[in-house]
């Protein structure tokens, strides 16, 4: 128990162990630091050598097998955030608790939160302060009593902080972003080619699919290398004006990727996380102009004109504060968007768009017509009212489809696109009449299940959409699955809940 | 990617690695499982075999070393939770995402919970099928909306449902809690050998400190075992009256002791869990009568006299309707109680006011007589107004003592008695006058910092209570720690913020 004991130094090993996004070291049981400075399985420990520090979490290995009493083992998340090499002497020690809980614990209480506090929490996490206990207790307090305008504010600034900011230095860079919750809507991957090749410059980047079968990051990644460095990103735009990348990689806003390991599989998404997220990422990638998607319908994420109201207003409210014109459009989020939904099965649709085929789907043309004509206006050389006739100008000629060939080839072509799923369903209608409504909550959990967005050609390809007519037994979709598990935990699920749609007979 | 691939089952292989209360499973980066299904590091996966299923957080492993492609590691919890030999084959799965989580949403959502919300969240979650993150999630919903008063009734029956049950088969069985927030009030000490004395039972099983340098069952650990199965407990309580142990091993309302894993590092505590985790252990621990410490105080855990009241409604509103006679002391919580704060400095008060010491603390003493003496009235033989009188007899005669004594050698004497931290710092008063008032919450901090509970040592002893005089540089309280980083956080946040005394110029 002396401290000449509890300070001795442990000799780093690289045990080779992936542990994601969260930091774990290997002790050895009866390594004398354990035994003597009283650390606990699972408890966070600080280890430092050389002027660096990290925090991880403590397992205690039982037997000699992967370290020895005098080596400490890190995870390759924990081994490459030291930067340090194999059998360096280490320090371990208890970490100071993160000063930052305390702004939690607030929170928890009801409380409000100031910019300093959300600085303090943001730095936290991007520096692995935090556990994903730790995380989570942050994410359920911003929900549950919500967060004010003005936290939403200083919690936008303080996630754009966290990492780096691209500077365009150009007037107009134009975006677009949907709150998402409508399967199939990937007006994202019709919209960039199209307003690129107006010129306007507009680097997307995406998050990958929280609680959806598939997110832009997700579909695009079928056809396209989507991890872009910022460097990579700029040389991208400049030559093409458009993009479609993921945002992690691109260490913009990244406290934002860390809270989504956590956010997914809790299935949390709340208003204030989410408009903080969406506007970081936006401040962050130097955009100047937003035109946001707010689809509004009965099994939407938003359900209720006034909801969306509210939404529009808290977004205009942070958006004017950081110095990014936003135009928020309330859609029509009724029923799915286009037919495939899942990566694989939406990237066709969008393909199919773009190549003008004559039996792409017409909801995702149209509206991604009508969105990319907003953005265009965006230009103050565009006479208002012109900018629809523009994109589909744009879209017709097959401009578009060029420029989004040429971000292809220009972000890494994929080889080829993956099969859909080996395993098929098909769900019939049970009763003759007209389709009166299609459930997207159901429709995502039911793509889900299949396995989308993990398996890429897992998910569902609608052959009715609303307003159809259907005989009985006649295919209402089509479920694919490359994993038998998956395949009948999505069978199930429709067998105990609902197929999704509603049929009405006729009258 | 086939199915048969997929399916193959691995080789189970004991790794021996301590994960505390969490199952964790190592699989080959090139197992052809891993690869197969599309798992991902740090998710959740289900491992069956000769049907017996567990679930685990998956670590991938990038080398050989500590298991080969074809075989499945498995931490110690895990190892034993599935409870098969090594080298048996196993199937890996995507495991069913928890069904209690929808509940668990619902109340981030702010929805009322109801019996069968309950009953799944505490089962799931004793069943080890909730992540550290989700319980997180669970606990923090609960705290900022609060619970009903319906939902702690059913949530305690759900708590209590997890676990053992004891019935002693006796009209009268006693047990005293106290909500905690004061430091030094160890009076379950002193109380439990008094109520034994007298013969009537008192079985009383106690958590470890959650957000307080010491709990009954860290204290009492530092003179014997706590650790007692149901069978020792129920063969002690049957011989000498009472038991003082820790409810954790025990197996009474587990659940509890798995969310205290959460609750203690982050730091949280609300009065609906708070109610219902008590009044869980109390039914299942068989209890018929209680008698409950509520401290009130400015620093206290309960600040407000309303807040007090509310509390104690809340208690005998479950207290009824669960069948326990329950009564509620609102008591001083205006500064600790005796003088030393930590496991082994709090275990010496306690003997001394047993041993009638001179130097005993007296508040402590007077304290522990009172609550005592409430008990004792339980007992319908005893006229009301005699209990006091018939503690303080007990405890002067000695019988308190001796019952002590033989309550800790029916548990399990410890050798002897852990040192107090060999690092020690004087505080001292930087101004002559009379102590004012001390500050519980700083003192608890300070007392944690030092490293009590985790370190038995460590913790702090007060030479100056309220009303006491002191002289300018006199020492008002005394720092102990085992080790330097302890030492010097406690030490920077006397600097930092404060030492906890209020001193008041002589007018």
């Amino acid at each position: 128990m002396n401290q000449a004991v509890h300070n001795k130094r442990l000799r780093l090993k690289r045990v080779g162990i992936d542990t994601y996004r969260e930091n774990v070291v290997f002790m050895n049981r009866n390594c004398c630091v354990y035994r003597a400075a009283g650390f606990q399985a699972m408890s966070k420990v600080k280890i430092t050598a050389d002027g660096r520090t990290i925090l991880a979490v403590l397992n205690v290995v039982l037997n000699d097998l992967m370290v020895a009493p005098e080596e400490l083992g890190l995870s390759e998340q924990a081994f490459q955030q030291l930067g340090l090499p194999e059998g360096t002497r280490v320090c371990v020690d208890h970490p100071e608790p993160p000063v930052s809980m305390d702004a939690v614990r607030k929170k928890i209480g009801g409380d409000i939160l100031g910019q300093e506090d959300f600085y303090c929490i943001t730095r936290d996490i991007v520096q692995n302060r935090y556990s994903r206990m730790e995380m989570a207790a942050f994410l359920v307090a911003c929900v549950e009593t919500g967060l004010e305008r003005s936290e939403v504010l200083v919690y936008t600034k303080a996630m754009a902080a966290t990492g780096q900011r691209l500077d365009w230095k150009k007037p107009l860079v134009a975006d677009k972003h949907c709150i998402g919750g409508i399967p199939g809507n990937r007006t994202s991957m019709v919209v960039v080619p199209i307003v690129a090749a107006c010129g306007i410059p507009i680097p997307k980047t995406s998050s990958r699919a929280i609680t959806s079968p598939a997110g832009t990051a997700d579909t695009m990644e079928v056809l396209a290398e989507v991890n872009l460095s910022p460097e990579k990103l700029r040389r991208i735009v400049q030559k093409e004006k458009g993009c479609l990348a993921w945002g992690g990689t691109s260490r913009l806003a990244p406290v934002d990727d860390v809270l989504i390991t956590v956010e997914r599989p809790l299935g949390i998404d709340a208003p204030g996380q989410m408009v903080a997220s969406i506007l970081s990422k936006k401040l962050a990638a130097g955009s100047t102009h937003l035109l946001l998607d707010i689809p509004l319908g009965p099994t939407a994420k938003v359900r209720k004109r006034d909801y969306a109201h509210q939404l529009r207003k808290i977004f205009e409210y942070v958006g004017d504060r950081i110095g990014i014109h936003l135009e928020a459009v309330i859609t029509d989020g009724s029923e799915p968007i286009g037919r495939g939904i899942g990566p694989v099965l939406e990237a066709r649709d969008v393909m199919s768009v773009l190549r003008n085929k004559k039996d792409a789907p017409v909801d995702l043309r149209e509206k991604s017509i009508d969105l990319a004509g907003r953005i265009v206006e965006f230009d103050p050389a565009v006479r208002g009212g012109r900018g629809r006739t523009l994109a589909e100008e744009i879209l017709t000629s097959g401009k578009a489809l060029a420029k989004m060939e040429a971000i292809i080839d220009a972000q890494g072509r994929k080889p080829q696109i993956p099969p859909v799923g080996s395993m098929v369903y098909s769900v019939c209608a049970e009763s003759e009449g007209t389709v009166a409504s299609i459930d997207n909550y159901r429709i995502n959990r039911i793509a889900r299940l299949a396995g989308a967005p993990l398996d890429k050609g897992a998910g569902i390809y609608l052959h009715k959409k609303v307003g159809d007519r259907v005989e009985r037994g006649q295919e209402l979709y089509r479920l694919y699955s490359e994993f038998e598990a998956d395949f009948n935990f999505a069978k199930a699920y429709i067998k105990r809940y609902s197929n999704g749609y509603q049929i009405e007979a006729d009258a």
